[in-house]
């Protein structure tokens, strides 16, 4: 139930927008009306030209990470990434050979200070070392907190002072759009995004991230190749233009990014009142991560999936994670449960 | 309009069936209840128990080939793969250093001779060279044409003596299924397939190819991070799940694939009665190959895109290819047209 | 004993020069004195400023491709690198992604018409394929045939009208060079050469083989990255530097070659004497590849390494190959013994 | 003069063994007389049969990591690694997409418990994580610390105990040797090692690293292949064979490793007696971490190299290497400079 927001199904603006593509003959790997139409509407959500191309999850950062800089460069990212890394070396692998450099930061942030002195101390000019050329910002952390407007600006900085891509992994970027009254643009290229990968699968999607690129001195004469390579190129590919069109249009993803905010900040306090509960993070979007007592945990360890037990650097606790579809009434249910008032898990 | 198989849209059945799957929450990255009814239903229809792995395409194919062989092997395929290639390099970059070697044979099928007598000649134990290690067949090879039965069992018996895995890209395996009125069971792993991309995007599904291991002596054990690396794993699975089952259920596949051959062989008959058409090979599932004189080719050459024109070592000529979504009454309309007696084209 | 020019010991010049570097200090890794030195010697043997990379056989080759093209780029080649294929994928491997494109070709030489016409018929701009991009020359092929100026020269333009890079493997570049009485130069860049593999191992060096880039316009800026990470940056770069400069200095790698393919020559000769005796090439350098009857054959199958027997499309046979320690006085006394007047074999 | 044991000239047993081995024919790639024998004289050096395979530096290390685990497993090592990295991401490229998990630990040394908590919360078992497979140790670290016997029993045992292979990168081996007065045996499969870089190159070798396979349950089918992919197959063996051979040979390594350090362990002493001066880390083997005031700094800033001036997380210092060929006399000369009583730097 809260395990993960990949877990839940489709928004139904998707679902008809899927719906309406299915008519007829289509031109195959791109170049068809809904992809024509995708790419308007996304230049106009950030109002500037761009191509989006779709590819999901692992593989849209690894497309873009692949792209962005040259072979044989080091990638700065904060090393959550290490510790929590769900990509089984896609990020170096594709790009034929990325080194990562992996930076420490409080809750899971990268900050300004230490890129700079990390930079500051990186090898350049030796064969020997891979070139400093791309930093990875996950704009919703490992922890579940976020960048700021002013952080995304001062890291943002440093990182073009220094000659290096800014990737953004956008994986829930409507969340932290809604959460900060942000516009699309201010969070992406004027706050200093080169490259974006906009994540549309857990907020409503099936299939649909987007790997849109922002910096036009960027050459994406590779890129074709470079996505026919890696399995990224979709023969029926209006039906996933049509599940990104969907998610931009008329503040859907907006709309389904609030419901998961605001169902994990109900959550969270419902958690916190727990005797015995504590917050390692604090909740900014829609993840929380809580330490919770045992006769709490006991009360959702049923066959559903509640929530997902952890043990890392920070000890045994749970992660829950909304969805656009969890509801407030699921939620108090939960929490009701959890408290020792009602047995839940097994509905879950 | 006769472009691709690809431009076609889905199917009702693949449509109703991811309606059906979009209900709540469903446990991500597999082991769904739409992808646990997939395994069951899979080993029902061919009759052995597998797991099959939604994978698109070309990426289907590149994970088959990385799973299989060990590193730094050789892959025997057709040259015709060479000619046409569309994977820009993912079959030997996938399994981290394989090598393609080409082999001859009329109407772009391998024959067990040839690939005998190169088995014959393979370095082994060398170092220096790639030993054999998969024969890869494309069941509908690059010029329309079917390995028969019996050409299978001939090659495949070359292939097995030799120590060879047999990989098949089976993207139109439903449609030489009832070409040939053969079994599932019949036309992989009895006729000694080891591995399986079992097509079904060009057949009416939405991005729903399958790979199918049935070769129990094959460890499966890194085929997991294979997946993940290579941007194979997919979080919202039972979407893929829901449309690969709703193919193999009730005959679906088989009933789109016997409209797609049908449509394929009135068109060819209908073209071959133009003044000067030379079909190129024998039409022997949804492929036709053939040789227009100009006055025909002005006919549909609109905005449309009714046939791709091509110009290889066979010369200049036509490619057209029926969908499952292609009726009797469009083809008779094209060849009217095409035979000079009403215009077509811009209304493909 | 004619088994191949690897097994051949370091010419004395060679040697002596390995021992005059062997003094004190020297900066590590390359920019010590024997390679500054080497920079100026290869410049003025080339006539053109160079900066000679030194890398072993495959690697070399490897090297040079890797750097050269795009990624996902073709590379065409013989098809005879196919058959005799010894590189077990680092072609492929290095670039991060090329594609080999094999062509035919009588005597293992490419041809200026097949060349032209598989760029031709070349896919180009679709993602799907990887787009021509160099063409690769054995300069003495695998049946030891050599390109003739003539054949380079019309070959070369065809290569350059279609955009593509020229490659030249000359692993046994000096030998080519003193058969034709030719220049370096002419043989190299203003034979349309872009990158050279100058071979010296085969000609009397330790591990001394050098890529030399004649085409300013390729940036060399990842070059360092790319040695590095394939274990092609020497740390003791000076005994490379200094078997290479040994080499071009005073005409000693031009004595080698013409010591080596004058044996060949007279080995030819003797061997074509037997009675039943066929050579399958022309003999143009200092590769013999002749068809023995078995009584001559059996005369030198003892425990040493006389020759290799081979099986391949042009049946069993023998493949003789002269070094630059090869001697006129063994040419005979084996000649002698293969036609059946004395036993040779175990003191081979 | 003290930039790094890579600027050494080669020791003249070296030289002696090169020359010996320089007569008449020998196989190529392997099975030649002194590889042969170098077989033999390291499985009496190591009492067990091992079959030692040459390769340098960087390509020693990427080769036993890439030949050890399964593809898309995770090496952990030091986070040294990552500072100073010199690789290039050849260890992640080699294996075919090796994840590396980096480790901290005083004195750049990896401890147990770090090791034995990381691997508590390593991801098991999910294909987005790459399992745990190796222990990478530097014997002598970047720090220039080295491993005790206690230390490395250790921490050998957690790592078998959670079923990872140990591989040791022992460019300085024989420094550690002769620093512990520890036996080859005890110090590498004895202490739980289960692949071995043997370094010869810093010691008095020309380009003479060796991996060498303790670990008998490891296939080495497919090292072969990996070898010749990676340039790391030398057709004239004999000469690296002879130069390992010659250095293991009657204590020459030990020999040469004394002299090395030693000569450190006086210029520490010297260096330490400079007012200002202070030593970063403890000197065990040859190189030394040293702050340095300016007055004494800008006492060796001449054309020469006498030393490298660093800049990373300790602050600005210099690194000091010993080699085989320092002596006494220079060391003493360098201190009475360095304090500022003679100048020294243009002679360096």
């Amino acid at each position: 139930m809260f395990v993960s927001d990949n877990v839940s199904c489709v928004c139904p603006e998707v679902m008809r927008a899927i719906d309406a593509a299915n008519i007829g003959d289509a031109v195959a790997y791109g170049d068809d009306e809904a992809s024509n139409d995708l790419d308007r509407a996304f230049s106009g959500y950030f109002e500037t030209p761009v191509t989006p191309l779709p590819a999901g999850c692992t593989a849209a950062n690894a497309l873009a990470l692949a792209f962005a800089p040259p072979r044989f460069a080091s990638i700065y990212r904060h090393q959550a990434a290490d510790i929590e890394t769900t990509e089984c070396g896609a990020c170096e692998a594709w790009p034929g050979g990325s080194k990562l450099v992996l930076l420490g930061g409080e809750q899971y942030r990268i900050d300004a200070d230490t890129l700079w002195s990390a930079l500051a101390r990186a090898p350049r000019g030796r064969p020997q070392s891979a070139a400093p050329a791309v930093l990875s910002l996950t704009l919703v952390t490992e922890a579940g907190t976020v960048y700021s407007l002013d952080q995304l600006t001062s890291i943002w900085r440093v990182a073009h002072n220094n000659g290096l891509l800014v990737h953004m992994d956008g994986a829930r970027f409507s969340n932290a759009l809604v959460a900060f009254g942000c516009t699309p643009t201010g969070m992406s290229w004027r706050g200093g995004i080169d490259i974006l990968c906009y994540g549309a699968t857990k907020n409503g999607g099936m299939r649909a991230d987007g790997v849109v690129i922002f910096n036009r001195d960027l050459s994406t004469q590779q890129l074709g190749s470079l996505r026919q390579r890696n399995g990224q190129l979709y023969s029926k590919r209006r039906y996933l233009s049509a599940q990104l069109h969907a998610l931009i249009h008329d503040v859907v993803a907006e709309k389904n990014a609030r419901q998961t905010n605001e169902t994990a900040a109900r959550l969270a306090a419902g958690l916190s009142q727990i005797k015995g509960a504590r917050l390692l993070f604090s909740v900014e979007i829609n993840e929380i991560f809580v330490f919770l007592p045992e006769s709490a945990a006991a009360n959702f360890t049923g066959p559903g999936y509640a929530a997902t037990l952890r043990n890392d650097r920070n000890g045994p606790h749970y992660r829950f994670v909304t969805a656009r579809n969890s509801t407030a009434t699921a939620v108090d249910i939960f929490v009701t449960a959890a408290s020792g008032k009602a047995q839940i898990g097994g509905a879950a």
